[in-house]
């Protein structure tokens, strides 16, 4: 956690006030600028210091081997992973004879700004050179919303007190040199210089360098062009080599005089296309945008912006840090997925190489839902990135001997990229993740086109994988023996609840589904009789149940294990999996991450309310929350089962996991499923909101900590705002037709005029204790948040 | 399988009557000649052509690195790997101008005889050179067990049909090239040129190499010197470099002359001794060999083998092949044990680089047995060895965050080595099967020097990881969960029973024999209490048991998991694990060697004859046999359940798995465990020998194609012969006093005169079946071991 706040808490804004190189490389994610297809961290223009020098392309990956002591069948031989691809942003600086860099000189003022309503990242610096010339610097960034192969850059200088003579260098660089490649020496090497020249131009104020990557073979353009005001006499040269493009521009400024340039930049990239395709593209790309020019790109970015808050926007009072958290977590969803396009929304984003810029079950599980009810057409797109891959999935399916299809754990373009089984391969509850985004979306928008090409398929070849994987045991209970679930603290048991719950779901909905297009479900072999095995598997589904102690095992055998001997656990030995082997971890009672928790949200009708209350009571007690993807469950869950104040302490967690740097790795890149945790635990949490069968349900209650929640989202064509107070809820429809909705179980329609509802009050339960030393820090001061009685489990 | 006979059925003779070129690599390691400490593989004198050329020092090992995809807490970080150390055997010969190379000229007879009495192996070959000079060539080798360091070589050379010129060069070569050093480039570079020269002296007809290896820092002299006979005129040169030494010896040999070199290799080693004490050491030892002279060490080794055969001898009578294995079995566990002397027994003896070198489980429980009762001394330094490294296995347990001591999977040192934990790590009853082998010795021996020394520690420490590892349940039952069992088609599990039982004895025989021992037990800090505790955890201890289809579940819950589907399962898709992912395997019923097994057979105590029955017919249904570790006990529990013939079978494809190559890897080394279980198939299946507490039973009962067995034992100073015919055994004492044994349940006196009991019929129950395609090959020939009526299950 940060010793003295980074950023200002503003509502619309995340403002550095002043420069904090000890938090650069934090500070290069949280500014980092991307619309899904483009992504480049908040990195200086001038390049250096840097913490990590970062631009990516969605999906375009470099291979690295993955080595095995000892070999298995089935173990993946390479991974995917991420490039650090040709640099755009580059602009540096030559101020009389001194290079601009914020270590040198003396910095009299620097600001950072990321405007979530602009979509754009100011900076405004003024600096004097070690010779005591002062210069002011204004860049604004932005990576187009709208134009998606599009970043744009204006950089502007002035003198504050004499002439100067500035020198600016608006570059291109590939195969930068990156600080720690990680400890194996292979791996180091083949990602070292990842990029081949293929060819390099400079024309006018333009530059095109095209590369290929070297072991996956993908081809890439990055390209620039300018437009440069100034003084009437400026020197402007352009040149390219293999891997640098540069146009320098050179000039004296009076006092009063100003140096502009809008840097115009393009990026492209293909598996398939050739080289003057490419090219072209690219050089389409950057002439549209000059077309538009900056004014223009900043209009269509705020228009953009616009139209998503409209359906998106969370209003808070009572908390103005996480009122700014949320909406920072939206801003990066939306970065994140607005025009991934077909392409896969990596657990980083595009704000930072982590993870090796993988996919994982997070983006349909967290991330998903929120796009499902924000920008829907995001949502849409990611699926149908899973839906292009099913060839891949098929294809490991039957590697792994197993029917249907089996999506890979952690992949960029579909290959399975897991090198450790227990955690990758066995975790096939993604497979029903999957499956659950693709009911939520359908749900949510009666987008009957994309249940018909894209659903329907993803819920067969899903449920195929599970029918075959689970069996009857010799009593006809359908058991899936031997697979992961979300808690990453155990791994290979039978029967996790989570998984067989999803896997029902999974298995019944592609049942109905195929019914319902018998024409589809003929084209995809499924009869009539495949159809009952899976509702007789659903029906059939094994979830155990400890009946002595009154909760749901996480997975079969899970409560006869010994209790994590917490107090015997200093805080310094946490993260467990750093301190501990799996071996100890996997055999005892201790949760990385929400699972069964997980569960009571995403399949509450399966559990009955005092279930709900003990289970959570009882997990709560194991949880020690060394993934950031449970803290957000932890507050919807605690918020249903009354544990407002609690609900309140994981809302902060999750929302402000970057902000605070939580976790200690936000330079690796932003956790975005984290970030979508604040809405979802504001949304689903304290709004209670549930849907599914297009009945959408709401049981808002608010903690004390927060006097009004207002949220905006979008269900099936229509716009919704909910506003929450202490002792009500106001509903209004914005847009679209009237609606059937529910207010804690009542259900009620909703037309032109608002309907306001009572908030029944909660009932007052002591408070679930933690692990010692693992209790979320606490939203409000004081005494209020810990009741003195609550130190025993619920129930 | 061999497809035509490569050696000849001879009781004390393995012979190739011709050379296998096609089976070179096998034969390299059937020939392997080995005292523990020294082993070289039975490569051609002239060093080509080869399979796989080996010398190999016990412990002397190089390190090299674990790559990991994923890291984890507590993986190692390297692994230990033996090397092919300087090579002594090397003699090349020049007839006229031609090199000696079996690949050229003619072959006229090529015999090579590993004699089981001798301890030699004898090569006759006769040799034409392509123009026609033909020469009949002599060696004899040893590796001698009196004189531990020390290998020696008689080498003859005679004209046939003229006189010859001829020139010998023996030789010392060390860092010869290795075909094959597997795929990853970093551990092929690792063990490329593992030896660094560090001093090279030749003198008279003496070299000295002193090496070190480069990255685990060892030190290694080998030496040679020669007693050379021949016509007067011989020109002899020596000289040496740092990686070889070489001997020339120049003659002209009329027919009737002949040139014999007699060669003396000395090896030795050391971690710390400085390189003028482990110079003097190689010198010293061969000093003593030379004087011994040739004919003197031929005779110490004919006596010391007919010592050992003298209370080790197995005789069969009906079988031929299981005749000659048996012996060849008993040969090689005395070569891979004799000398080793507070070194390991690796898997594969000295006679291969199979499995790293490494030691496993299989040692303390297929090998140790067989030495305790025929050579226990080599079964005390064995288990000394484990006692000195009980500091690493204290350290092992302590990064566990475990009590006691942690043993390693696998191992040269005393590291662990192990780079997959679920097989590795997790195999926690090697722990137990360490214990086991210390209670077999002091029963079979009264050692009590060694039970004060080194048994009442190593069970006190593991007894202490038991405690530590398991944990009572809320109803009081003690369970141990998440560890690997014996059979490695399951890992990670919970109350495996194997495990479990032997964990019990473990516990139970630490706490008798620390209050025994008080003085030591003080000493090693062992309290009533904690002796207390241990007998509690031993008696709550969970066995679970499937009410439901009356057998008992490998480990919890096995019983309920889904059957492999053998049916679709074809014979090319064997060895399952290298055609489906462990996901696949771990949770289904499918046994890849004895488990449940092998607890009836060193735990039959905690089974009923019935559940023996059953369980041993249940399991034969699900176990593919795709470890070679698995038949023998196969064998024992199918003779203790009465199914004589199919205990022949299972005899049979232990006691022949390198000598026909059943497993198609003797290439590597032999498979020292199975080789065991050829004794073990036969003492303790038909013989039904069991010990313990003084107690020597057994239960004697002959398959239809066996006339005769008869085998000695050595138990508690006294040395016995137990002879078995179709009707009755005869028990004679050979030496020593008197002494109560068990037949069939009946005790009786064994004092100077033979007793002589009937053998009981056994119940003729249906034979039960195994997967398809995986049955045992039959022993007999003919319907006479199928019974048309076995189909199903025992029970």
């Amino acid at each position: 956690m940060t010793d003295r706040p980074v950023y200002d808490v503003d509502p619309w804004c995340v403002r550095e006030p002043e420069l904090r190189l000890d938090r650069l490389t934090q500070s290069e994610s949280i500014f980092a600028l991307s619309n899904g297809h483009v992504g480049l961290r908040g990195n200086l223009d001038e390049g250096e210091p840097h913490g990590l020098p970062g631009s990516y392309l969605n999906s375009f990956y470099e291979l690295r081997p993955l080595p095995y002591p000892e070999a298995g069948n089935g173990y993946p031989e390479s991974s995917q992973t991420v490039v650090n691809v040709t640099n755009g942003k580059l602009i540096r600086l030559l101020v009389d004879d001194e290079p601009f860099d914020v270590r040198y000189g003396r910095l009299l003022g620097h600001e950072r700004v990321l405007d979530m309503r602009a979509g754009t990242l100011t900076r405004t610096v003024e600096w004097s050179t070690p010779a005591d010339r002062t210069v002011r610097i204004t860049s604004v960034r932005m990576v187009s919303l709208t134009q998606r192969a599009i970043a744009a850059i204006c950089y502007e200088v002035e003198p504050v007190d004499g002439a100067v003579r500035v020198v600016t260098q608006s570059e291109l660089v590939a195969n930068e040199a990156l600080p720690d490649l990680g400890k194996d020496p292979r791996v180091a090497a083949a990602l070292e210089m990842p990029l081949v020249s293929e060819e390099h131009v400079a024309k006018d104020t333009s530059v095109v360098l095209m590369h290929r990557s070297r072991h996956s073979g993908l081809r890439m353009a990055a390209a620039m062009a300018h437009r440069i005001d100034g003084p009437e006499h400026m020197a402007v040269e352009v040149e390219s080599s293999p891997d640098v493009g540069r146009l320098t521009v050179a000039t004296r400024l009076e006092p009063g005089q100003r140096l502009r340039i809008v840097k115009f930049i393009a990026y492209g990239w293909s598996s398939r296309r050739s080289r003057p395709a490419l090219h072209d593209q690219v050089a389409a790309a950057l002439a549209a945008a000059r077309h538009s020019g900056w004014e223009g790109l900043l209009k269509e970015q705020r228009e953009y912006l616009d139209d998503f808050w409209s359906g998106a926007d969370v209003e808070i009072d009572g908390d103005a840090e996480v009122q700014q958290a949320v909406r920072f977590g939206l801003f990066h969803i939306l970065q994140a997925g607005a025009r991934a396009e077909r392409r896969m929304i990596a657990a980083k984003g595009l704000t930072g190489p982590g993870y090796d810029g993988h996919t994982f079950w997070d983006t349909e599980t967290f991330v998903l839902p929120v796009l499902t009810y924000t920008r829907p057409d995001a949502a849409a797109d990611a699926l149908t990135w899973r839906h292009m891959t099913l060839p891949l999935a098929r294809e490991r399916a039957g590697q792994l001997g197993l029917a249907g299809a089996a999506f890979p754990w952690r992949t960029i373009r579909g290959q399975e990229c897991s090198g450790y089984w227990p955690a990758g391969t066995a975790g096939f509850h993604i497979n029903a993740d999957i499956a659950d985004a693709v009911i939520r979306y359908v749900d949510a928008t009666e987008d009957e086109r994309f249940e018909r090409e894209v659903g329907l398929e993803l819920l067969v070849e899903t449920a195929r994988l599970w029918h075959g994987l689970g069996h009857h045991d010799v009593d006809g209970v359908f058991r899936i023996d031997g697979v992961t679930g979300p808690d990453e603290y155990s791994a290979v048991a039978d029967n996790n609840v989570y998984t067989n719950l999803m896997a029902r779901q999974n298995l019944r909905t592609a049942a109905t589904v195929a019914m319902r297009h018998p024409d589809l479900a003929e084209r995809s072999g499924v009869t009539a009789e495949e159809a009952a095995s899976w509702r007789d598997a659903a029906a059939a589904m094994h979830v155990p149940y400890d009946e002595r102690l009154g909760v749901h095992p996480q997975s079969e055998g899970f409560t006869d294990h010994a209790r994590w001997d917490f107090a015997a656990t200093g805080p310094e030995r946490y993260p467990l999996l750093l301190h501990f082997p799996y071996f100890d971890l996997y055999r005892k009672q201790v949760v990385k991450q929400a699972d069964l928790v997980l569960a009571m949200h995403l399949q509450g009708e399966a559990f009955t309310e005092e279930q709900k209350a003990r289970n959570f009571g009882y997990y709560e007690g194991l949880t020690v929350r060394d993934s950031s993807l449970s803290a957000q469950t932890q507050a919807v869950m605690a918020a249903e089962v009354g544990q407002l104040d609690l609900a309140h302490d994981y809302l902060g967690e999750t929302a402000l996991m970057d902000l605070r740097d939580l976790a200690r790795n936000t330079r690796d890149g932003l956790h975005i499923a984290s970030l979508a945790g604040a809405w979802t635990g504001l949304v689903a949490g304290f709004g209670g909101m549930r849907a599914r069968d297009g009945l959408l349900r709401f049981a808002p209650r608010l903690p004390g900590g927060i006097t009004r929640l207002a949220f905006r989202m979008r269900y099936r064509g229509r716009r919704l705002r909910v506003t929450v107070t202490a002792g009500s809820a106001m509903y209004e429809l914005l847009g679209g037709a009237e609606l059937t909705l529910s207010h804690h179980g009542e259900e009620f329609t909703l037309g032109d005029e608002p309907v306001e509802r009572p908030v029944p009050v909660a009932l007052g339960l002591p408070r679930p204790s933690q692990p010692p030393g693992r209790e979320p820090a606490a939203r409000r001061a004081g005494p209020a948040t810990r009741d003195p009685g609550s130190s025993s489990p619920a129930g």
